[in-house]
């Protein structure tokens, strides 16, 4: 597929003129909806309903066919049969027309034959330069130009309210469902578009293309599956450092859900945790549901963006406000408290208060309503928030106590940029007034404080940026090294990931030697290519303590081993130190087939064995990166001295997993995985105590990359 | 506190006759509401305003005093100041009131003299009988008799609809806001109390009144603190009984937030953990929001339970059943797949489909609607689901299809008792038909199938019921054990605990004698009631080979650790065989300060001290019980056998957390905790290797608990 420029996505949501070939009279059908809609919408150029059957469509002129319009058209919406699509968009293409939105089904998503038929699809477009949207696909809508190259019912009964909102959906069933939902909670929405079978455009692209409209201010998506990761990865990228919020719903976590996405869409299957891992890497945040997602955007799109994750809860119910303080601790929000001298000052105010935070106020405030802003001007003045939340009952649905709230608040706030959600509002009106001034409003106090949370969020990766650069490696290449430990390990060390002085050896006398001269106690390990579990087989002896075990040992690997598993390549014994006390930690790579290579870090063990402790991110990372990562374990404490031993070198783990990284991501074509397991985190630096590299040509040897020496 | 049998509280949520004590001619006043409310909801019985200054209130004759009405009283609601509460409950109680409702603040939530004056409020109550709602309270409300004991603006501008729903809540202003958000979803509600300070009746014998009336199916309660364990523990029985729904909100869950329960209530602080254990224990549900709390309380309280946790998916969108299928395995619903057979027949009437489960008819169904009843006529007659989500995009809010669609549904459906969740509809007239119907809606397919989850999980409960009884230990009393590890141990023993052969010597010959008789290798320990950290002091010897070893460390422990620890009681040295191999446990009982005696079990190590990977329940539980608490432990594999070891005995671990919690449930008063650390688990039988019990005096000793021999 050649790589356009997102820009000429533009044809789609910003036409000059719309064509809709199959048009129809009846405006709730198909072919009638795009021309209804574009009508309701008030799209501003000229609609060309084609249908030879007729003169006039919906009041408008209809035409005979594309080439029989008197005038140019940007985008063609084809309301017609799988069986016509060919001939009528070369007929676009004879045309002029820039830019097609292909409803109709019948395509790779029934079979081989519906695959070839859309690669002639894409060869005519591509002769033509024209881009294409689906075929399968809903289509699209721009609140902005009115164009409506769609026939969604979420257009039905009204179009949504017009704001920031960009929808980018792969199902048209649940992105019609999208605008419904944004319809039914009065979010206002900038565009929409389904993708349907993505031949041509996919999410990636039209995230690119949403990112840098900047009527768009924030952008949610719905995936099932990801058919051009690069893009996508550099598409979030770029909003993050545009600092544009993008919220993503990606189905098929679970096991049965896994496989219907399979069952329905011809997207690989990478791992959910992969694409989790990128998500979070570049910026972006994940949405659990649909709703979560559409408060994500709500927040996002009317108020400020909080800069740090410090939430200040006034209330005037101390029950409300413990609900809120624990949400936010549940959703890694901080709600410090009040400094004492400003608690001091607010009691002598109003004894019945209770005002640390969360600040609360009580009930009493009714009586003396400039509790109320005086209280909130004091937690603005010393408090150092990012973001509040205030509760007031039902003072705010009010219709007398309502409004007056209001101005105290907005007059309080005025000149903040600062996030302010008001909880517990029932009156549309009364929201929308709020939300015109730039504040939130919500019914749920929780579902308040994970919308703030989740922007905080956004915020601090906004601000994280791209964190640092991977570290530089000299030579990266990792073809031909050897799929041996000695091997594997010689190369790493190479690459700047420490390991231990050893030694191979061919005798039981070298041995000796070796070990008398590195410094006894030592561990002696057989090499050889075609030996994976090395402790099965006897290859392993640890602690020989003098030279005579470390010779009798020896002695007994090179007897035994050749016997017991006859044609292996015997290459030595590999001599080297016990490693002495430390973490062992697991360090690997490997390539995910959707999202290309993944760098992982885990605790040794039963953390990573039992519990699947385990952090993911996308190759190369930075040392800074690698550092998050191993903040996001679990069991992280143990990096810090658990029942009282020292802390280990997190810098060291951290510098070789992101040299680990770059190797993979040097080698993403050719390497499968690498492994180091375990790595020795010590006090002062780490060391690989084994590792394994495998080529991608390797990955269907019948071999589980751990070595449990 | 006298024990009350909660059917006196019939005369908050039925009296006959209602006086307001204060009550105002204007009904936004706070002694105004409860008149306009009985009037508004329809009270059927008298209700008598008193009020010395006017001669009507709101239309009503009003009266001087109470003790002036014509006519009997059975509630009456004190809308005066706390200065005269006093007085007028004197009043009360000689006009022979049953029950009085105090709204009055400035009692115990201010200090010591208010809760001095609440004790005096309390006393006259007793004197003549009379139950007490708050003080410092909103009152109750009750749809079915119309009485309106309160002032609370979540009944202003109309009653919520009538109901099942009942809501408990300790907080006035969150109370109002839960009957704000009952009435914005257009919930039904049959009664609603708030508690304030709960001199008298607290949340659990509200909750154990509500359990008993018929006409409320599900309840719902938001608490601060427990002021009374055993009977919310005993009204959560009688729920489970009675299987009836009940699902909590309990704030205070973070440490800002348990911060701030503490500084504005009375209630003692138990430990999050402990609630959570109850709750779950007793076959009720914690709601994490309020928004999660109603959608189990309308889908309890309008669709028939669920048989068990396999969940139907039928959908028009593949990507909607993803995602529902998702949500359902992430809340532990089970998506099991349609029979082979069912697959080809429904794939042969629509090739479109993908029929598993989800079951995915596609939008082909718009054009061929009988495959929606045909469809799910299948998944009811052969997939055996105990629930089932039906997503139609926007067909189900259309006014064409809407209709049509509903009544397929309902046809197929007749007969069936189980839940089935409609999703994406967003049209309230749409939704009361099939509402009424005892269908249920949602707009967001992730909360319907989080409601199904959350009435599987209450089904399970109440099939489970009491399960099992604890065992029965003959001698359960604890008192006089003595506190060292030999002591603590036999007793355990005696209660039917194993522990391994030991013997308690006093000199090196005896203990090389005892190793000798009892076979070799064994442990040394030194046995001192003042000696808590043994291994510190060298007073434990592991792994001794052979009789000389074991008389050389004998020797040392007794001549070096007096000297050591001047003054401590050398009671001897124990001596008892290497245990072996196994999976090591901690099994401990604490006393919560709010639950009671509580019974713990952690796998050791990092898990549990890492991790905090523990399983908690209320003392005293039965084998059965203690199964679903290893069960629950995120490690629980590790019992199973991990790196190809043998699995190991569950049924005596079970034994083991069973009879250690009748002890601790026995000796409530007086034992602080019990904890055996290690319990060491083999593939046959467990063992206690170390053990400690500590009673209450002892608390403040400053002792771990912890011996890391």
């Amino acid at each position: 597929m050649t790589q356009h420029s997102a820009a000429s996505l533009g044809a789609f949501f910003a036409p000059r003129a719309i064509a809709v070939i199959g048009a129809s009279d009846n405006p709730t059908r198909i072919g009638g909806r795009p021309v209804d809609f574009c009508k309701a919408a008030g799209f501003d150029g000229p609609i060309y309903p084609v249908n030879p059957t007729r003169d006039t469509v919906q009041g408008l002129k209809a035409w005979p066919d594309i080439e029989a319009i008197e005038g140019e058209v940007d985008l063609a919406v084809l309301a017609i049969p799988a069986a016509r699509a060919e001939e009528t968009l070369e007929a676009c293409g004879r045309k002029g027309v820039k830019a097609a939105v292909i409803f109709s089904a019948g395509f790779s998503e029934v079979g081989e034959e519906g695959r070839a038929a859309q690669d002639r699809l894409l060869a005519i477009a591509a002769r033509y330069g024209m881009r294409i949207l689906g075929p399968n696909c809903l289509g699209c809508y721009s609140s902005a130009s009115g164009a409506c190259a769609t026939f969604t019912t979420g257009l039905e009964g009204g179009m949504p309210r017009r704001g920031g909102i960009g929808l980018i959906t792969q199902s048209g069933a649940y992105g019609t469902h999208l605008l419904s939902m944004a319809k039914a909670r009065r979010l206002g929405v900038a565009g929409w578009v389904s993708t349907g079978n993505e031949a041509d455009i996919s999410v990636a692209e039209c995230l690119e293309y949403m990112v840098e409209q900047p009527e768009i201010t924030a952008i949610g998506m719905y995936m099932e599956g990801v058919n051009d990761a690069p893009r996508l990865i550099r598409a979030l990228s770029r909003a993050r450092d545009l600092r544009k919020p993008v919220t993503i719903i990606k189905v098929g976590a679970s096991e049965v859900g896994a496989a219907a996405v399979q069952s329905h869409t011809a997207s690989l299957a990478g791992s959910d945790a992969s694409f989790q891992a990128v998500i979070e890497q570049y910026g972006a945040v994940r949405a659990m549901t649909t709703e979560e997602m559409f408060d994500t955007l709500y927040a996002a799109s009317v108020a400020p963006m909080p800069k740090g994750k410090r939430l200040g809860i006034l209330t005037v119910s101390g029950g409300a406000g413990v609900l809120m303080a624990d949400a936010a601790e549940l959703r890694g929000m901080q709600v410090p408290a009040m400094p004492e001298a400003s608690v001091t000052k607010l009691l002598e105010r109003n004894p019945f208060a209770s005002p640390r935070n969360p600040v609360d106020i009580t009930a009493h405030a009714l009586n003396d309503f400039d509790l109320i802003p005086e209280n909130l001007a004091e937690m603005m003045r010393t408090g150092g928030y990012d973001a509040y939340t205030g509760f007031f009952t039902s003072w705010t649905s009010s219709p007398v106590i309502g409004p007056k709230l209001r101005d105290v608040l907005l007059q309080t706030l005025k000149g903040a940029e600062l996030p302010f959600a008001v909880i517990g509002l029932f009156n549309d009106e009364q929201a929308t007034a709020y939300e015109d001034q730039g504040l939130l409003t919500f019914a749920d106090p929780s579902r308040a404080v994970t919308a703030l949370a989740t922007m905080a969020q956004l915020a601090e990766g906004f601000d994280r940026g791209a964190e640092g650069t991977p570290p530089v490696i000299d030579d990266t290449d990792l073809t031909g090294t050897p799929t041996d430990e000695a091997g594997a390990k010689t190369r790493l060390a190479e690459a700047g990931i420490p390991i231990l002085p050893e030694r191979v050896v061919g005798t039981a006398d070298e041995a000796a030697a070796a070990a008398q001269e590195m410094g006894l106690p030592v561990v002696l390990k057989i090499v050889s290519p075609d030996i994976a579990h090395k402790t099965e087989v006897g290859g392993v002896a640890l602690n020989l303590g003098d030279a005579k075990a470390v010779r009798d040992e020896a002695r007994r690997m090179l007897t035994d081993i050749p016997t017991l598993c006859p044609g292996a390549r015997i290459m030595g014994i590999l001599v080297s130190p016990m490693a002495g006390a430390g973490v062992e930690l697991i360090v690997g790579t490997q390539r995910d087939p959707v999202m290309g290579p993944m760098v992982m870090v885990g605790l040794g063990g039963v953390l990573t064995e039992v519990l699947e402790d385990v952090a993911l991110a996308h190759a190369p990372v930075s040392e800074a990166q690698a550092l998050q990562m191993l903040a996001r374990l679990r069991g992280a404490k143990l990096l810090d001295g658990y029942r009282g031993e020292q802390p280990v070198d997190r810098a060291a783990i951290a510098s070789v997993i992101a040299r680990l990284s770059v190797l993979a991501a040097a080698n993403a074509d050719t390497i499968d995985s690498i492994e180091i397991n375990p790595l020795l985190a010590r006090p002062e630096g780490a060391v690989a105590l084994d590792a394994l590299i495998l080529p991608v040509a390797a990955q269907d040897v019948p071999q589980d990359g751990k070595d449990k020496t």
